[in-house]
């Protein structure tokens, strides 16, 4: 290691982290959460319906039933989603329980197009363009569905790889995609690659396209980017029953108490709610009701939109700035500038993602575990930092990348 | 057949039948509703908690988080389910969910205590005292758990064929059992058979009572009839992690957005929390604080139920009182006299359940399909009618009664 040229720099990173240290912060940027300000934008919805409010699909929304959800909130929500309201199914307040809830589904019983159910079919895995979102692999994990990673590029998955590995292994039953404003590199899928994904051949009869628009129309710049309709793109590939499409309101209305969305074909819908029919009579359709006389219409939802990105576009902005000026130069040191979505993907040199890690938590910034954006928690070149900078006020935000710059050039400084 | 005695009854009912269907009526008694009347008992709940109030547990409640579900709503609820705020799980507005959640959980992870995932064992069964509820019935029906129907005596099910039962069968993990105000009979569980089925001796490491106890709190009457407390028992006799409880507030305060409970030992709640971080990031805490502000206390929850009594005893009432003058002495009818619970079971002469529907159905009212409170839609004697009063208005109830008793006549006259 030629000394004469990292001394000075580690010194000075050295001294700055010191100091960072006794300033005795806490500041957690692990999670893409929304900010108390955020969820002002819809307190609204906490004093809705209104007493008086409660008829919907000519039915008391109070009292139990309509498993596939009110009619009205389908069809508010059916050009985001990209499906006509009869091929949507709400759910709850979690998408990521429609999501388990289709594995776990077709592990016990199959897909529409299944043979047998996953669990009778021995080895069932998933392709995970990686990095990802711990939660989705979390899920594979937890079955024991084994992961493939397969690479990001710039306009989505390799498709080469992809298209490879599901003609050659039946079993392969799904891909992971977030196709817009992808979690964590914000990467937004081409109309190559999803026309590629809709018309391969796979080894799986059952092969499913786990597409989580989470990011739909959660646009941070003017340029309000469009993906392809994966559903229409599928059906006129022939294989209609491809693709499964997730979103939810939790970065829309409330985090934690917002709506979830499946769509799909007609042939996957009536499946889901085969098997949903034995899990519940219906959704909360009172929370329903609420969010659609919140929203009100698509303008409705676009406006709310506009206004969050008012609110978390300057911390993504402030995150930019600050690694523009501490890291531009910094060999190995790369981040994504995304046009919309919860995250900055900050790529560091081989082997110190979770010395950055440790090293902030030590300074008291609590970052996403190093290796969370990969399968099995393991980022095999340590290299993938995941940034989410939408929960804390700006000037945390701008504390905090400070930080996080100052333990990245320790972390390089230390030659690892 | 001795037409001399039949004839004469015969064409009363007969006649009877014909007017009846001439009346075009259109009642239901399908299922177990709250009425309109009793949802607007809680009408408050659709403008709380209010714009500004969204804090609890020192956490804000519109966003993310608290899979366990919040403190104060576990402490509210605790003595009704007789189990401390740290052995209860919050899940979203059906107990439903929870209860076939833990049954595919346990499918493809195995219970706490299983050897192996459920699925991985062969043949699994359950107990299934009949008459009982389809919708227990149909979860195992749908994912090929063998029901195995045991007899239900005047306080619960027939103990002595349940431990012979259980002793001796390891695939048989677990019994359904509403204990209180049972669906459809009424039966109330004595304190000698619940302690038995703390006690029992099972085969199965892994068996677990589903003690599903939905009408706690749903009295008919004054005399307020208590049950055991199903895992102080099962804690007793060595039996920690045997019984699992759910409860919901579907029948307290909306049918359709309410919040349910699932309660046991501090090892199957870690357990059920272990499962369903996977599959949400936590329930719907809004929905949480909103009961919370609404029910206020254990007593708001009593005053709120006495209410609800006030609208739907006089229903039973009108029932019993049309039953007993229409119904009395005829050889082979009978029904229960429910103190509390949605139901009345109306036991009709072998082979004449079916008949009895079939008729009613042609008269435009609407029955639970004979058959549907026994395992595989099969009531082997014919036997078993499940009416349910609570959802239509009193006048309406007062015809379907007596509709149902003259179809009952007709059914009989037949000789069947």
């Amino acid at each position: 290691m030629d000394l004469t040229i990292l001394e000075p720099v580690s010194k000075t990173a050295q001294e700055r982290y010191e100091e960072l240290k006794s300033k005795g912060l806490k500041l957690d940027l692990t999670r893409g959460k929304p900010s108390a300000a955020q969820l002002d934008l819809s307190s609204e919805l906490l004093s809705l319906p209104g007493v008086d409010d409660y008829t919907a699909d000519g039915a008391d929304c109070r009292n139990y039933g309509g498993l596939q959800g009110l009619t009205e909130v389908r069809k508010l929500f059916s050009g985001i989603l990209g499906a006509p309201a009869e091929q949507i199914v709400l759910g709850n307040n979690a998408s990521l329980a429609l999501m388990h809830d289709t594995i776990s589904f077709a592990l016990l019983k199959g897909m529409s197009d299944s043979v047998t159910p996953w669990s009778r079919q021995g080895e069932i895995s998933f392709l995970c363009p990686v990095p990802g979102y711990d939660r989705h692999f979390a899920i594979c994990e937890a079955y024991g569905i084994k992961m493939i990673p397969v690479a990001m590029k710039e306009d989505g998955p390799d498709m080469d790889q992809v298209e490879k590995l599901v003609a050659a292994d039946a079993s392969i039953k799904g891909i992971w995609c977030v196709p817009k404003y992808s979690n964590p590199t914000g990467t937004v899928y081409s109309d190559e690659v999803s026309a590629r994904l809709a018309g391969m051949k796979t080894a799986a009869t059952d092969f499913r396209i786990y597409w989580d628009n989470a990011y739909c129309i959660h646009h941070l710049t003017d340029q309000k980017v469009e993906v392809a309709n994966i559903l229409e793109l599928c059906a006129e590939h022939g294989n209609p029953d491809r693709a499964f499409v997730f979103a939810s309101t939790s970065k829309i209305t409330l985090a934690g108490a917002g709506l979830s969305f499946f769509a799909s074909s007609k042939t996957n819908v009536n499946w889901l709610m085969g098997r949903m029919q034995y899990q519940t009579i219906g959704p909360d359709k009172i929370n329903q009701l609420r969010h659609l006389r919140f929203l009100k219409n698509e303008e409705g939802i676009t406006a709310l939109m506009e206004r969050h990105r008012q609110l978390i576009a300057p911390k993504f902005e402030k995150v930019l700035e600050v690694f523009e000026r501490e890291l531009t130069g910094l060999t190995g040191v790369t981040w994504s500038k995304p046009l919309g979505g919860y995250f900055i993907d900050l790529e560091v040199p081989q082997n110190c993602a979770r010395r950055v890690v440790a090293l902030a938590k030590q300074a008291g910034i609590a970052l996403t575990p190093a290796g969370a954006t990969h399968p099995y928690g393991v980022d095999p070149e340590d290299r993938t930092i995941r940034i989410a900078p939408t929960f804390p006020g700006i000037a945390e935000v701008s504390q905090a990348a400070e930080a996080v710059a100052i333990c990245v050039k320790v972390a390089v400084s230390e030659g690892r």
